[in-house]
């Protein structure tokens, strides 16, 4: 299981670093260091908030380059494969959908590991998967995705939630990885496909005398 | 005092998360899981950057969920009392004073605490106050409120400066506690009725030849 | 070497201060506080990161406030200076570049010394150069100047690189400072003078059906 889950976070980190690429490459016509810094940057950025959060060093990254070459290849699978990869939006829905299902609950799970409470390891998870995206659209002056658009980060919080109760049921890890990584799958393909989206917080806009 | 201390954490929390609940209500018609992630990030985001910075584990909210579930609870308030909230906008100044103030005040003493030199802890107040608005501004691509706005963020760091003088002084904590939040409390009122700034970092613009 | 590391240390953390107080008012007119805060962010920022990263603490201005004392004075001479430091602006670029030089084969060698692998001490040198200004853009809301600018985290990137390099080759350590300083003071200067800039990731827009 071990090699297993290693892959999936390996390949997950170069996804990561792809759909990075190609979002920063879609607004900003970058140069080859801000494409991959911008890669990297959506790759490790909500596993390093979630470690540093947690106070749980060394990062990911500091201690394991082979992530930082799977970011590296990811750059440059966006750059050789641009074109295909932007036809392919709706298969590439499906691809960054399992990255942030496997992100949300390899999160959850780091998180329980280092002695956080259920509900705060369901919000690791859910940082673990978005967080990248939020920094990076920070960085590049974008409204961040979570704010914008369908059911995404909820999703990722329900999944990671899922996990962490099935977790202290004591639901075997494969089978809760898979149950709860097809929740969040689930969840974001089919809200993405009828357009689903949470109630606003408020229905009204602000009112006159504000 | 650790129980009435605990107590106006708690509150204070709560109030920050009505705060940013609001203000991400205001600009943004957030869905229900924006508005509670900016009230989070508000209620959190100043505290977790100080004892980050301080390298001072785990964090206030991932040891004791009970500060979670104020922040849940005051997303909801904010969202059941809205209007009323928003019309009511003069009284919650003065609590959201009162809450910058507290948290500007236990978070100098908490940098004490871990032996930092005193102007480190009051940069830490000061941080602990503003830092949960700053990055909910930044998320939200609006320029953060301390550059925008009257005394704010200064009277914070005056008042985090007496205390933390005063405490080197001897004075009796709790006495130290009433007198430095009165401080940033009267500063920053009045400089709102009076519309008081500090003195521009330069009078004229850039020159011609920038 | 360690007194004038030190000196240079505390020199380039005033002269990052004074750059960041020189950005801020020239696009926000901040006030006084507002130009200390972006100052203080602009010369920590970079460092801070790197050491929240490596989970390497205190940071350094945490237990020296000797750094402070140098940000502060960074800011005063901001003030008085304005109009020569504007007209200077060219021989400006000389002391930034050198400021840049310095952070980032100081934060190379920092996280080597923590045991970071290379590549990640090239990275951690290249943020801590370029982070302060990254957040300080992120706060003030423009597009950071990495993705901006001609090469210039790049430069920081190529000299922390061959300074790591170097020292896994056993160069001795003052030479291999001025040498891999000397590069990124190089590059940068040449690539400004010549206007040079790295290749687009891509030189195409989005496809249309994108």
């Amino acid at each position: 299981m071990i090699t297993v889950q290693y892959f999936f976070e390996v390949t997950g980190t170069g996804f990561f670093a792809i759909s990075g690429a190609l979002a920063a490459s879609e607004k900003a016509r970058p140069d080859w260091f801000g494409a991959t810094f911008i890669g990297f940057i959506t790759a490790i950025g909500g596993g390093s908030l979630r470690d540093m959060l947690l106070g749980s060093f060394p990062l990911a990254w500091v201690k394991d380059v082979t992530l930082l070459y799977a970011i590296f290849a990811g750059v440059v699978v966006a750059n050789v494969l641009y074109i295909p990869l932007l036809r392919l939006r709706k298969s590439f829905l499906l691809f960054d959908t399992l990255g942030i299902a496997m992100f949300a609950i390899l999160g959850a799970e780091k998180a329980l590991g280092v002695g956080a409470h259920p509900i705060v390891a369901a919000i690791m998870g859910m940082f673990s998967a978005v967080m990248g995206g939020v920094i990076r659209d920070t960085l590049t002056n974008e409204i961040p995705i979570i704010f914008r658009k369908e059911i995404y980060a909820t999703a990722c919080f329900a999944g990671a939630a899922i996990f962490v109760i099935n977790a202290g049921l004591g639901v075997e890890r494969t089978l809760n990885f898979f149950v709860s990584g097809f929740l969040i799958v689930v969840i974001r393909l089919i809200a993405h496909r009828m357009n689903l989206s949470l109630p606003k917080f408020r229905e009204d806009g602000p009112p006159p005398i504000a």
